[in-house]
């Protein structure tokens, strides 16, 4: 132990630079976040990796591609694929699967009250409750009230949250949060930023990322 | 044992329906089919399922969604994402990486070879020395000397192979096959189709698709 404040900076970031982190990106209309968001807490916790809750939009980087709605409406071929592939994926997983209507559903409230919580200790619940709604009961997940519905389930402080989220300084904060995915090389969900900057995306590397997580911290 | 031509028929086609198949479709230009071309063979002797090699070309479906090139070189986010994710892959399974310049090559000749060749006993080794020149050594696959060379080394009869791979029914045959790809609904590569018509579209679905064909044939 030092009182020496420069010392005790040096100690401290040395401590954040050996803690293993993960960043994990998630859009809400993303089916394979779906799958990760189910699972990433679980996990990381397992792998001993601390877990940073990255809500963000796929539309604004989509649209730069020239989409105007997700790739699985584009190519139909690869929509239908999609859908069997999560059949399979839920199944493995032991999750819900019901196709919403339609598909894919406005998140952009939902991740606005994530982008409030992202640090809060009900952004876990919150995320799997809005998730599970959409994609294993096939709800809309743009209604406002039953978003406040999930936030009081998830012990939230709902109306506090909900004004919180239509302020102007979450509004930037969320498409500062798009940017700095575009910056990390994002292109799509779910991703996973280590602190090295490596980039994994999608749910199929989830375990990668979180194994090269842990290893990075003991390096 | 019988001597009746219908019941030996009905036995021979019991006896094929109960050995599991796997149908490896793959295009020269992919990435991710070096990945399963160099590994599929050994997996699938592994978990006793008869491999059906199924070279195609992805030029024409993926011209059908608008694309003129690989779609890793139209979003550039997602190449950059590719070719580092390959370095990681490449890493895990022991293989060679080197980016082959230009990107994509043109496989059509090797492609054609490949349909001649599909199955012949020379068709693994002979995939796999093209993908490996390629993906591993940055070498130009659609230079023909260099295809004979590697029909050599795979022991095909080369000089009887490039003649036959220049000849109209087998322009057609690729062509078809192409087709034939389309109505399974496979719209990338490699892509993966069990007796049952069950689609699995990259490398990373190679295990389960392994899985399912050998769970097909117990049912």
């Amino acid at each position: 132990m030092t009182t020496d404040p420069k010392l005790q900076s040096n100690i401290v970031q040395l401590h954040a630079a050996k803690q293993p982190t993960i960043e994990f990106w998630y859009e809400f209309g993303s089916t394979y976040s779906y799958l990760s968001a189910m699972r990433i807490e679980t996990q990381a916790r397992d792998a001993g990796v601390s877990l940073s809750w990255r809500p963000f939009l796929l539309g604004p980087i989509f649209k730069k591609s020239g989409w105007d709605t997700s790739p699985f409406n584009l190519y139909p071929a690869k929509g239908r694929y999609m859908w069997r592939d999560m059949e399979r994926q839920c199944a493995r997983y032991g999750l819900p699967l019901t196709i919403p209507d339609p598909f894919p559903q406005s998140g952009l409230l939902a991740a606005r009250i994530a982008q409030v919580g992202r640090t809060q200790p009900w952004i876990g619940d919150f995320t799997r409750a809005v998730f599970v709604a959409e994609f294993g009961s096939g709800e809309d997940i743009s209604d406002e009230a039953f978003l406040a519905h999930l936030l009081l389930e998830a012990g939230a402080p709902a109306k506090e949250v909900l004004e919180a989220s239509k302020s102007p300084d979450i509004k930037d904060a969320l498409r500062a949060s798009v940017g700095e995915a575009e910056e990390k090389g994002i292109f799509g969900a779910p991703s996973f930023v280590l602190q090295t900057g490596e980039l994994f995306w999608g749910d199929d590397r989830l375990a990668d990322a979180l194994e090269m997580a842990a290893e990075i911290a003991k390096a």
